[in-house]
């Protein structure tokens, strides 16, 4: 079973808004155990309307098309489906009483243009909008060609004047009122009408290697998943997503078999895991030194402050994080963090020497359990033949003691810093287990 | 001339990643001059590719597909667009110079699966990737229908074997890569290919007040704007861009229009307006600062490291940022910031007298000629009835004195914390002025 999303919008397509619409639909189809097979964006023109009901209906059994239905646009959007349809616009009493009734709550009359939006194709079923004028509208074609202009019939039988029938559904774009009326009308209709599948998703997140070098790790395991199984790689600055999801009939079924290649995983990747799903390293770790009753602090000079800001994003993070200093300059890390002169001046800033003065520093100035520690040379210029851009130490200091460990995250700057403070919770992270 | 954006790729299609690709695109395409006809997702599958291909070309003159190109999905999207074009995959020398180069800089040897990627369709025109492995292709078709399979030619010439050629335009997927190709590859060629309308887009940045009164006050100019010209409100927290586009024949003349209507702007708002198109807060201090040789530190409790963030973003911000102190406890406050215990314990620690005190301790302890100071509840709780979340305190130390200011910026905890640190640095553009 296809399903296609087709959203009408001049404005998604000159890229002043973005298609959350598209995603939010697939996402609920999706928990629902149905799939969209293709998104679609059009404008908002006839014959670019019917082109793209006539495309979709070549490919897909459902058609799910968002927008063209506000007020002002009405008119050409509900002829040319009345047009593609072969029917006529008729008066619907019901969808006008949800009109006047929407207009009597808000103390406005009823418009004429709004009294037009009761207007609805004949052979259409009428979805009532319980937050807006504009009815949605379902049709269930009969499969015959002559029901649509020109119709050439599906690709996949082409037998002139027969064809699989397609069910069409219209929404309006407004976000909340379509999403009120997916999840209301169109979700239990199209489970009533179709058979959703079992689906299972599950995300693994790593932390501390690169999309190919992970692939190379884990082809064997990815090699041998059920064919029912589909993995796919979701890389960001320093993090590697790695989606599972499994399709079958029996959600049970599914839920063990992803349990056990997740687990599989584990004994391939031990260290590289850092969570799942919609977990992040920030509050993984908030969570960590919340339930340890320990407290942290930053002294940061090659990320700007961006180590202390992920960390703070994180709601009541002031229960365990203190502060940080962002020591940019020399004087601002001596001064600041007690770093001593001649460490700076026999070592340079970045340094292994450095960056351990720089956690004692931030621990004791802070008096916290754990102090990170991070210099380095964001890029993109700055490095030495030695030192290179990118170049980067992270020190950690703890009740136990100090280390320090150098990493070389490349010259674009944004990237560097995103890298190395992603780096740096993930070493306190593995100190905190 | 019709252009058509496929996006390749599942996690779309299951509404776990929006298509940010295909509006960014859409957007920097309008602001060259060309408009985007349509948009179309697919999943990473021969068979969708191959109908998505077909289906396009039989529709649009440019055909730009994004997606599918990664190391780990290399070979399906590789070998279907060989499939498409009647080609075959050959080692790419330049293709390959540009992973090991990239790999080197890293410091890691290049494995296998990197080595497949400088392998090209032989038909193509590669497009050198400056940030990853993947290279761009760019096929002109010769308009013969043989050229592809199955390929049953233009609806609007259906002239069996013969239908206009097309471009295909193939990009990674990974947006840094996917636009940078996109900005130095792809329009360039397209320009010169086709002839683009003439467009002037002028963006006004203003800072200090929300997209609605801010439409409230400029109504009246943007009712009175020339048919020609449209006006689009870009809202980010803390932030309006306002977006003039004037699309004509002659692009002297439409300068000059533009120009003329970014002045009458100027009369009406004039100090909301901070700057202009790719101009940002943070890179207007930097240039000030450096121009008046001045110093800056931070001292932030609220904003968690954001503000200093913000600033060092800028490359070479070393050059005037000498550091922060991110001071989320009151005891940081005291012992790096020398702020008093007892102007915290009479005033509470989000006043203008702790945050006048910050403000003064950054700067004398940074040695700097200006200092930020914040203190605020970011939210989503912390708030009391006297000191609702979102309120905040910023305060200003200047070689002249110190001062603060309070705002309300709600409780949404992100957008809060970015809205403090815009205005705090707008506020210091004015005094730097």
């Amino acid at each position: 079973m296809k399903i296609e999303i087709i959203n009408i919008g001049d404005e998604i397509l000159i890229g002043q808004v973005i298609n959350t619409n598209a995603a939010w639909m697939a996402e609920e189809l999706n928990r629902n155990g149905f799939k969209a097979w293709q998104f679609t964006v059009i404008s908002d023109n006839r014959e670019h309307i019917l082109q793209a009901l006539e495309d979709a209906s070549a490919r897909a059994d459902v058609v799910l098309v968002s927008g063209g239905l506000g007020p002002t646009k009405d008119d050409i959007t509900k002829e040319t489906i009345c047009e593609f349809f072969t029917t006529r616009l008729v008066f619907n009493q019901e969808a006008y009483e949800n009109i006047e009734a929407l207009f009597a709550r808000r103390g406005y009359p009823v418009t004429e243009v709004n009294r037009k939006q009761a207007e609805l194709p004949e052979s259409c079923i009428a979805l009532p909008n319980r937050l807006g004028t504009a009815s949605g509208m379902w049709f269930e074609t009969s499969g015959q060609a002559d029901r649509r202009t020109g119709g050439q019939g599906k690709k996949k039988l082409p037998t002139a004047g027969c064809q699989l029938p397609t069910v069409f559904i219209f929404l309006p774009g407004v976000p909340f009122e379509m999403k009120e009326m997916f999840t209301r009308e169109v979700i239990p209709r199209l489970k009533e009408r179709f058979t959703p599948q079992a689906i299972i998703h599950k995300t693994v997140l790593t932390q501390g290697i690169g999309e190919s070098f992970l692939a190379d790790l884990i082809k064997e395991w990815e090699g041998n998943l059920p064919a029912h199984m589909k993995l796919a790689y979701l890389p960001q600055p320093g993090i590697v997503r790695l989606r599972l999801t499994a399709a079958g009939s029996d959600q049970g079924v599914l839920q063990q078999e992803v349990n056990l290649e997740i687990f599989k995983l584990h004994t391939i990747i031990p260290d590289l895991i850092f969570g799942y799903d919609n977990d992040t390293l920030e509050s993984i770790i908030g969570h960590l030194l919340m339930q340890q009753k320990k407290t942290l602090s930053v002294a940061e000079s090659s990320t700007g402050g961006y180590t202390s800001h992920v960390i703070t994003s994180i709601p009541g993070s002031s229960a365990w994080f203190q502060g940080g200093v962002v020591a940019y300059s020399n004087r601002a890390k001596e001064d600041l963090l007690y770093v001593k002169k001649e460490t700076i001046e026999s070592h340079g800033a970045v340094s292994e020497q450095v960056v351990m003065e720089m956690a004692i520093g931030a621990r004791s100035r802070f008096r916290t359990d754990y102090a990170i520690a991070i210099t380095g040379i964001a890029g993109p210029s700055g490095g030495t033949v030695d030192k290179p851009v990118g170049t980067v130490w992270i020190g950690l200091a703890t009740p136990e003691g100090v280390s320090a460990k150098q990493f070389l995250f490349g010259d674009n700057r944004e990237r560097n810093i995103r890298r190395t403070a992603l780096t740096a919770l993930n070493l306190l992270r593995k100190e905190l287990f």
